[in-house]
């Protein structure tokens, strides 16, 4: 698939917003992730080996697994488009990642399948200090702090080594194997411990600079709140990322698709419809799944029924309860469900004239309803593109508060004149109810092993309860391939029909 | 496939030595990658779509991946086992990994493999410091010189800074993406230097200590030899690696498969079998590869004719002009091919009587055929496990030394008294002729786009050529997974037979 075809079949969302200065907000944006025709069922009495609810990058990869082996499979999911908690949308040739945007060697999955599709040489760096003023501020009480992104990166690390540091060896001896909950049963008492919790054990080593510019970090790392957000899945992703700050900035926020996310989700999607093997509709919300004794059936919202042997149920956490399931998944009631994921995150671009701020970051934590701002370029006419982190704590929904919005960003920096703004919001979206998934405390020693158990001929699979990169891509495309690797091997063992 | 089953299903290959005390050298060691029957060949007139020379990582990816797609294909090995330069031999219940061995969620195309087969947790440290004594050797002209591992390690880390701080940015500015050599356009020149060029450029920074340290790990991770090998390989490896010496030997060096890396390779095969279009034919070297307009003809030594619409060659650089290609891969004269891959190095497997060895290491580099040894831990028995390792630089083959091959082993430390020793001397083996690759100083330049070039309807993939993890396990996997898709795309485009 050439880029030029892809930029050929931008479709218009319903989802999304774009902000203008002249226009004011309107919904919907343009995006090569709404697939048109939105479905291409025919009359059906056939059996599907497999359904998948979902068709973000999870139910994508199960899907395009499956079917590339010769399985039959329907692919329903309630937008109008693929992806999930990761899309992109291009604006007049600029390209926006409203959801889900970095990628990295280190994260293997999605690597993987970078490799698998040549395209290890198609990104790009977002931040680049040699493309403009190398300028971090951050917001004290005593007016706005200036300094170099080196020095900003110093205080960074060391607060976050004191932070992380809960074995005199900064986490090395405790979890040297993030992917085994098993072998780091030393550290599974961690799990109690909020954000906040392993803060106040360090605070008196940390200078209030450290300590502001480290619960910045945090609450952008994790989308979350200091109070009720999980150290240990910070942990982990430290694990994950070799024990480095600077490689977990890499490997988690530094790089970016040159052609999009949407681009490269495409990819999976054509791929299982060259197969000839994929049904698909997009609009199409799911109700309930049934297990009726050796099918199981599923109806839509809209009250289509279709049969199938296996379910891939790909829907996020925050909306896991939406669908009813019999039997039903007891152990993981709504209020367990609701009490999971902490991320109440708001991702906001902005264009704002002058190039100026194109290398500049700001913090502007605990002043202000966002929480991070840093430059990402410069846009073909010469503005400056700015992406703005907020958090639950402090949560913002920049759709119904346009004018707080904008006053946020403007706090970050004077010279921010915001001409347009470009967002997705994902608290206020009822397929997502919030952002990418970071566990509050005590949630995975109680619950990942729940969510990731085997439950019959219906598989939960997400990235919200990967292994490894939990919440990010790379999590949905770990636990995609592991779903359609188990329908695979169980329909292998099954009689044909 | 249950760990019970694989140890069910060992048999002997030719391959390999095992020494004894008491009965001196033997070749050929027990095996689960030793497949039996040693072909599923019947009478044949079909065309296969793809026909793969070489049952390694490679090999296998690709005829899983083909195979799993719904592809025919044919795979001949020249030796009687899978798993190429990769293999693990069991004896009396302790495991040996003869060949590569390492593995880490650093290594995507690997650890997404481990994923898919939920094996993520399958994985052992091979050092454990905390699991007998922290010491560290290093034979001076002054004698043995003893030390801590974290003194150890704290040398080596300065060092190796000194060595790869080319661009004074500890090569983050000169090589920000490691899999895109266009983008490291200003690196390319690096690709001049060997070795002991850019010691050269750094020796009035090197403390005598240091020096034997940092070139004695030079050898170790390229196997080669400090006058030829190139520093460009490193500094790739280097920037795989998040910059760290700490996150390299993680990486490259630090965890192995619990049920060896043959229960891993049996999983590839397995599957493809399964497929039930996998035809595979052991002890079956090839002679030449045609192309008759249309398609292609396969003969192997033995004079088995074969058709089929691709080839996937995985054979090694140094093996590859065995192979007569027509028409012929001109601009990779054999010349060309012996001059690329510098590792001539020696893996060999010690069992020393009593545990005291098992978390020591120690290096001999210079003065000795063997550079570097570490105690990979305590049979059950109550043994020392030990690992040494030999490069081109002084280059030894056991097989053809055993009495200086144990005087060898002496020389690291006064209390290792050999009781057995395994190893497989890839140098002589007459299909691999030479370790995993390191690039001699300016290859990369001149050879690995033509190595990677698309040849029509012959496609050349190996670990040797791969874009990130070169030579290791992980470009063999990214490189059959690269193949696999280019033929799977290809042949969808072609009208079916």
């Amino acid at each position: 698939m050439s880029s030029s075809m892809n930029d050929s079949i931008k479709h218009d969302s319903r989802e999304g917003f774009h902000w203008t200065k002249k226009d004011g907000l309107k919904r919907g944006l343009p995006s090569s992730s709404v697939i048109q025709p939105g479905t291409n069922l025919q009359a059906h009495n056939n059996v599907y080996d497999t359904t998948i609810i979902g068709a973000g990058y999870t139910g994508l990869t199960a899907a395009r697994d499956l079917t590339t082996s010769g399985l039959s499979v329907l692919l329903l999911e309630a937008r109008d488009r693929i992806g999930g908690r990761t899309w992109t949308s291009t604006i007049n040739g600029h390209q926006y990642e409203l959801g889900g945007q970095y990628v990295h060697w280190g994260q293997p999955n999605l690597w993987r399948e970078l490799s698998r599709y040549s395209m290890q040489q198609d990104i790009d760096a977002c931040l680049d200090p040699t493309g403009g003023p190398n300028i971090s501020t951050v917001l004290t009480k005593e007016g706005l702090k200036s300094m170099s992104k080196e020095e900003n990166a110093a205080i960074m690390d060391s607060a976050f080594q004191k932070f992380i540091n809960i074995d005199g060896d900064l986490g090395k001896s405790i979890m040297p194997l993030p992917y085994d909950p098993t072998l780091v049963s030393e550290a599974v008492h961690l799990d109690e411990l909020t954000l906040k919790d392993r803060i106040n054990q360090i605070q008196q080593d940390l200078e209030p600079l450290e300590r502001t510019i480290l619960e910045g970090l945090l609450l952008s790392l994790t989308g979350g709140k200091l109070e009720t957000t999980g150290f240990f899945g910070v942990l982990v992703l430290w694990a994950l990322c070799a024990y480095s700050l600077d490689c977990l900035v890499r490997a988690a926020a530094a790089f970016k698709l040159r052609r999009g996310q949407s681009d490269f989700a495409r990819r999976f999607f054509q791929e299982a419809l060259d197969s000839q093997k994929l049904s698909y509709a997009f609009n199409c919300p799911v109700a309930s799944v049934k297990d009726r004794v050796g099918q199981i059936e599923v109806i839509t919202k809209d009250g289509l029924h279709f049969w199938t042997k296996r379910v891939i149920c790909t829907v996020p956490l925050n909306v896991l309860s939406s669908i009813y399931f019999d039997p039903p998944v007891r152990e993981l009631s709504d209020d367990v469900l609701a009490g999971i994921n902490s991320n109440q995150s708001t991702k906001l671009h902005v264009i704002t004239s002058s190039g100026a701020l194109s290398s500049w970051d700001g913090l502007t934590y605990p002043h202000n309803r966002l929480v991070h701002a840093s430059g990402e370029g410069t846009t073909s006419w010469g503005d400056s593109h700015l992406v703005c982190f907020g958090a639950s704590y402090n949560h913002i929904d920049p759709e119904d508060n346009i004018e707080e919005t904008l006053a946020a960003v403007k706090i970050f920096h004077q010279d921010i004149d915001v001409k347009s703004m470009v967002f997705h919001d994902w608290s206020k979206d009822e397929y997502s109810k919030g952002g990418w998934c970071s566990y509050t405390a005590t949630a995975a020693t109680k619950y990942l092993g729940k969510l990731r158990a085997s439950r019959g001929k219906v598989i939960l699979a997400s990235s919200d309860w990967a292994l490894g990169w939990r919440g990010f891509i790379d999590g949905a495309i770990e636990e995609g391939t592991r779903a359609a690797f188990t329908v695979k091997t169980e329909l292998a063992k099954e009689p044909k029909a």
